[in-house]
């Protein structure tokens, strides 16, 4: 089936590179992205047209790290240090989804809340329920949303009763768990919630069946000064946190690891050499008063930098609204600087927000060419009018900081339109 | 006429100090708070009540700092430092509002935003244009909002032939402007945009104006290194920033001072002992990259704060967007100052966006007996559900990080309800 996407068409090849083409055509067959022109192709002319006026087509956005069962409590507990944080609200919280139904409700609306903010990818956490994270992944596939999703790995420094795995129990429903994933959209991930919360034994099996299935591993690194003084207490023989998950084959290509506000040179060497990509979460960065991430160091040093919004931590799901933090941390990383590192601009952060984080799923640069469809449409003419009229790439930078849901008019997810607002 | 608003009531009536009472009952005689109480008193048996439900009945926001015809560049140009981007992006703008149709249009959507948003007191800075200044204090008026508007006056240094006054022009206008004021609850104030902005005749005469009409003054002090350098070029008999206002007659009890990212603790301390009013602009300063301001030491040294959003320098409008960015930006400096000084807490940041800057206007603390009401009731029923039922201080702490425009449902502003919501 052929279909044609008409209206303005903005999407970023590169860092810092954005290509614009004014009322385009976007050409897709069964999904695939078959070219973007200036005209209609003669052999197109019966495909379908979906034609969004004066609407920005840009791609939708790529969600690297958040956490599905703290969604209950976005906005709230932001008083408190990481380690403190944990133990007092994120840990009970979680506990809740050994209730299904809870689960099944929560999960429906997140799930909803992803897709309708232009959120087709996600690289998320679950709890160490197995029983709930197949929910989770249910709901997410259900609504259009693909990606991956891990049960959480965790048999120490939990709250035993509450939230905490016996090591064995905890590999055992890991198996359960992957058994019974069975997704078209949604694949699993194995997640061991970080070094702290997880004994060697665990880790060690974990780096088994990640070698012997072929999957792919997502964790924390180096996010909180406590953090990476109690990991260095438990792991003495190491001299950096990555360390701690190399021991165990976890440090690998397609590792992401969330954070790494304080991984040093030697740290960001290990990580751009091994192809871990790095997953910056800037908005719970400076709620839990973490740091101050050199995002635009790693990016010079060559590392594969994604964004999260780290749900709970970060206090707000959108992914323009992530961009948009991610840009003004990154100012303040400058001011902090003494104005000597550069910010990010706009452009570069809807790089790090749609390409940089859709690249981990195999997908090529922008809109190219045999890649599934993952596209939003904005319709901004709710903004206030402006002085005079702008141009396309003008209204791009406005739409990154002013969209509201209500403004998203369309969401497109592995080439199928989920979202559609008339 | 007496009235009764039923909800659950959340006042501050000093920094850090939440005052919660659940179900509680606020009287209200001709639009004045007669009391805060747990039931209704036997002689307010007849007035009509304005049930709420299990709704959260808070204080409404004060926006002491924002730039009206700047409302249409909201979210552009953040890429520049500030002296470039008044030149390239807000003088242009600005210069717009010569056409006063345009300007109708324009002030009449930010008055609805502000009110929708729950401001409902202002100190704004208009364009220079005196036409254009009555058309934004009438619909300011008009929505409701309460407050100073100022005509602003600039002789120099702007951009000639597109944004800049000749000191007679500048003069006779802003004295054309006063005397054509009428309106009752938006009042004039003087507003020389910034020394640089203004010849010292231009500076001498509304220090004059001020003293002679018993007039407030609001501007701008010490927000960014290339301007407080320019400022001193211009001033080099004085030591600091401050000075220059000083000089005139400008530098006194309710001057308002928007920024002061940079005032060391002299011009702190001439700040505290004038009872001059800091205006801290966290999303704009930021989003210029002009600093990180101490407010937290600010506020240990006894001077008066209080928030403004800075339109369009800040991209956010709505208060309870700029109070989160204030918490966050504060936790940013508590990382420069390597975790050695305080964060705002939520309690905090809602004293500053709301008491603080009401009591500019009068006010008493919270919601004081004897002042015109002043507040908003936030509906958060559709915020995810919770782990576990949420006590009502938590509902108010997840409401100022989550809330959107249509949770607000109703406004109360100068003792009249002006936005309800069904």
């Amino acid at each position: 089936m052929r279909e044609i996407l008409k209206g303005n068409i903005i999407d970023t090849l590169a860092l810092g590179q954005l290509r614009v083409r004014e009322q385009g055509y976007l050409l897709l067959e069964d999904g695939c992205i078959r070219g973007v022109c200036d005209s209609v192709p003669e052999d197109w002319a019966d495909a379908a047209v979906h034609d969004y006026g004066d609407g920005l087509i840009m791609q939708s956005f790529a969600d690297m790290h958040l956490h599905g069962p703290q969604y209950p409590m976005l906005g709230m507990g932001m008083d408190l240090p990481l380690m403190d944080w944990l133990d007092t609200y994120t840990f009970p919280v979680e506990a809740r989804f050994a209730d299904l139904d809870y689960a099944r409700r929560t999960y429906r609306r997140l799930a909803s809340d992803l897709i309708t903010n232009g959120t087709t990818r996600v690289c998320m956490f679950s709890s160490l329920h197995t029983d709930a994270t197949w929910i989770l992944m249910e709901e997410l596939e259900k609504a259009g949303v693909t990606g991956y999703v891990g049960k959480v790995n965790m048999d120490r420094n939990g709250k035993p009763g509450v939230l905490q795995e016996e090591t064995e129990e905890s590999i055992r429903e890991t198996l359960r768990w992957l058994d019974g994933c069975h997704f078209e959209h949604i694949k699993p991930i194995l997640t061991p919630r970080f070094t702290i919360s997880c004994t060697d034994e665990l880790m060690a099996a974990l780096g088994r069946i990640a070698r012997e299935r072929g999957l792919y591993v997502q964790s924390h690194l180096s996010e909180n000064d406590q953090e990476i003084a109690f990991t260095h207490e438990l792991h003495p023989d190491t001299q950096r946190y990555w360390e701690t998950y190399d021991k165990f084959g976890l440090w690998k290509d397609h590792t992401l690891m969330a954070h790494c506000v304080w991984s040093d040179e030697v740290e960001r060497r290990a990580i751009r050499d091994a192809g871990v990509v790095v997953v910056h979460c800037a908005d719970s960065n400076t709620n839990i008063c973490s740091g101050v991430c050199p995002v635009k160091r790693m990016l010079d040093e060559g590392l594969q930098v994604t964004l999260g919004s780290d749900i709970a931590g970060g206090a707000q799901l959108p992914m323009y609204k992530v961009i948009a933090a991610t840009i003004r941390t990154s100012k303040t990383r400058r001011m902090l600087d003494n104005w000597q590192s550069d910010f990010l601009t706009v452009e570069e952060g809807y790089y790090l927000g749609t390409t940089a984080g859709h690249r981990y799923f195999g997908a090529g640069e922008g809109f190219a060419t045999g890649d599934k469809l993952h596209a939003i449409v904005i319709n901004d003419w709710d903004f206030p009018e402006t002085a005079k009229p702008l141009s396309v790439q003008q209204r791009f930078e406005r739409a990154i900081y002013m969209t509201h849901r209500h403004n998203i008019v369309s969401v497109w997810s592995e080439g199928r339109e989920v979202v559609h607002r008339d």
